[in-house]
């Protein structure tokens, strides 16, 4: 069955450190790709199909319902961070890591985290489960960690949306293996000051740019972080200067000055209201939007996300970051973050999942579409 | 006597034009350099000697007193205005430009006023005064727009300090023709902000370097600039931010943030009094100094200073900009600055020097060298 060195027969936990060690930075999905295509058209019980860098892989068994399991495929930049390697983190070494940390077995490098443990298991399911209680269709794309137009679910999404309807949507973005509803939204824009140039030797002839964003920062720092109850899970919202530049020489009186704000807002406002918010804030300043991509509701009062949630463990949390569950969210498509690896360490250099964490996901998602209950 | 293009018989203002036209921008001088040198080596009334891109060219006539008349050779960087060409500004456009702008005849381009005007002057006086009523030193150098280490002046002092003896010494920087005396002094220094890195989905697990900088520009909008009297001159002063940056990433909260503040001071303060001065204002944030120049008092208290001030017009006025005569005033010679065009225009891309100015310094320098009181 099987046609390239990617064997979908391996162990979830050896099929990640093979993902992880083809590298694909966002942009350079295609050897990846090809090889999971591949693997994939060996098994006669799903349909294999591929737009672009994306490939999808669909039971056709005419079940009532139908359940997408996606994640993306593409990391950060590599930091001389592969090929990965194991590891075991000890009581002293995980209270000196981020708050939260477990003590284990862990695999090390770029993309352990965000998120090829999250694809490896579903690779695995994929080729495995021949006849699940519900359709599946997997999905594995590109491009998920650059700006929204580039996107590979969106660009699927928009030429064959048949391809993503769904009664239900899981995404295995990390969550430590716990289910996490819903998602933040993110609105980042660019707020600007101007002056006039001068020699800073005759600086009153000038006007300082630089000097009239002390407003804009005060008003940063006296915004206070709202947390804001949807659907039964807490939000914790942000508002960050992100960049700053300005200037154009030392002795030079800067006639310009841009700060790089980053909204994330909770599930419970759209975009509009985001936007309508931070144009509030900075009120009489030049304010331009650069990226925005909306919250996602947790959507865990439709029926089949409750008959999930029960099935791999009865908690749900909130998500913070932004993640394609909005996209499903959008689409009236209940959706959820399910994956292995704590979040924190998504985009870290010393980026490593825990070994449970995989098994853990596996688990869950196998018992729950074989119907095995516990 | 003549060996290269460069006549020094041509009158001041062709001989500004053929300067300005030979490109020299900081660390590339050479060019006009060995024209100069070529050019005053044809004067059997000069001792002209060389270092580096340095040219000096001294009378030695058993004067009681001797002067230094220096100039620096080189630009900033060109910028589509060269070569050099005649205008006449009417009162309409003058009323439209920087507040003082005459009616006139200019010539502009790079150079005009920054200063090869005040340099074609000393060149053509340099070749013409065989017998000045004081021995005179005409210094022309490198470098002078760049950092401190590399100016030419201050390398030609450390090697051979004999060369800028003197009992008073006159930079031809622009000044609209008239005496301005000493200078303010410039410290460039870096204030730097720390925080904690952390995706900006979770900003409460990180700290924001730049909203930090919100403090640092409140303190620089609570600086009230002083004007200082210094021997009868009011030197104002200014404390700004020229530039700023920070942040790593667009959805990343930032763990460093730098403001590069530049602070001119009134020649009453020494170096150390202005960094103190400094370290106060940004008490408890982290300081580099990058860049440090004296400021230098007037020296109009000086008999031969008065002197040339009565020959040449009765009044001075203060410089704001840092230029060379700091470099005297720090050697205990009298210095003052007195040569062609507006400082206003000074690394302007619109930089143009009066041709009347022109005219002006050379009479002026022509009359006082020669005894010619009016």
């Amino acid at each position: 069955m099987l046609t390239t060195g990617l064997d979908l027969r391996a162990d979830a936990i050896t099929l990640t450190k093979v993902v992880c060690d083809i590298p694909s930075e966002s942009g350079n999905e295609s050897r990846l790709v090809d090889a999971i295509e591949a693997a994939l058209d060996g098994y006669d019980h799903l349909q294999v199909l591929r737009h672009g860098n994306t490939v999808v892989a669909r039971t056709m068994l005419g079940r009532a319902r139908r359940i997408v399991i996606a994640g993306h495929l593409d990391t950060v930049p590599i930091n001389n961070n592969l090929p990965t390697h194991f590891a075991t983190l000890d009581e002293e070494a995980a209270a000196a890591d981020v708050p939260g940390t477990r003590v284990g077995e862990y695999l090390v490098g770029r993309g352990t985290v965000d998120m090829k443990a999250g694809v490896a298991v579903a690779l695995k399911l994929a080729a495995e489960l021949e006849a699940p209680i519900h359709d599946v269709t997997w999905i594995f794309y590109d491009n998920e960690e650059v700006e929204a137009e580039k996107k590979g679910l969106g660009k699927l999404a928009a030429v064959r949306p048949d391809l993503v309807e769904a009664d239900f949507a899981i995404l295995g973005e990390p969550t430590r293996a716990k289910i996490e509803g819903g998602c933040n939204g993110s609105i980042r824009c660019d707020v600007r000051t101007r002056g006039v140039r001068a020699h800073s030797g005759r600086s009153w002839t000038g006007v300082n740019a630089i000097h009239k964003v002390a407003e804009v920062l005060d008003r940063l720092n006296a915004y206070e972080p709202q947390t804001v109850r949807v659907e039964g899970l807490d939000y914790r919202e942000g508002l960050n200067a992100t960049l700053i530049s300005g200037g154009v020489a030392p002795n030079v009186i800067p006639d310009e000055c841009t700060v790089h704000v980053n909204y994330r807002f909770a599930p419970d406002k759209t975009l509009e209201e985001a936007e309508a918010f931070m144009r509030g804030v900075f009120d009489g300043f030049d304010l331009e939007v650069r990226d925005r991509s909306a919250a996602a509701r947790p959507g865990l009062d439709a029926d089949i996300a409750r008959d999930f949630v029960a099935a791999v463990g009865g908690e749900a949390y909130p998500k913070y970051g932004w993640t394609d569950v909005a996209r499903f969210s959008e689409l009236g498509i209940p959706a959820v973050n399910y994956g292995p690896g704590d979040p924190q360490k998504a985009h870290a250099d010393d980026e490593r999942v825990l070994l449970e964490d995989i098994t853990a996901v596996e688990q869950g998602l196998h018992s729950w579409l074989m119907g095995e209950r516990a």
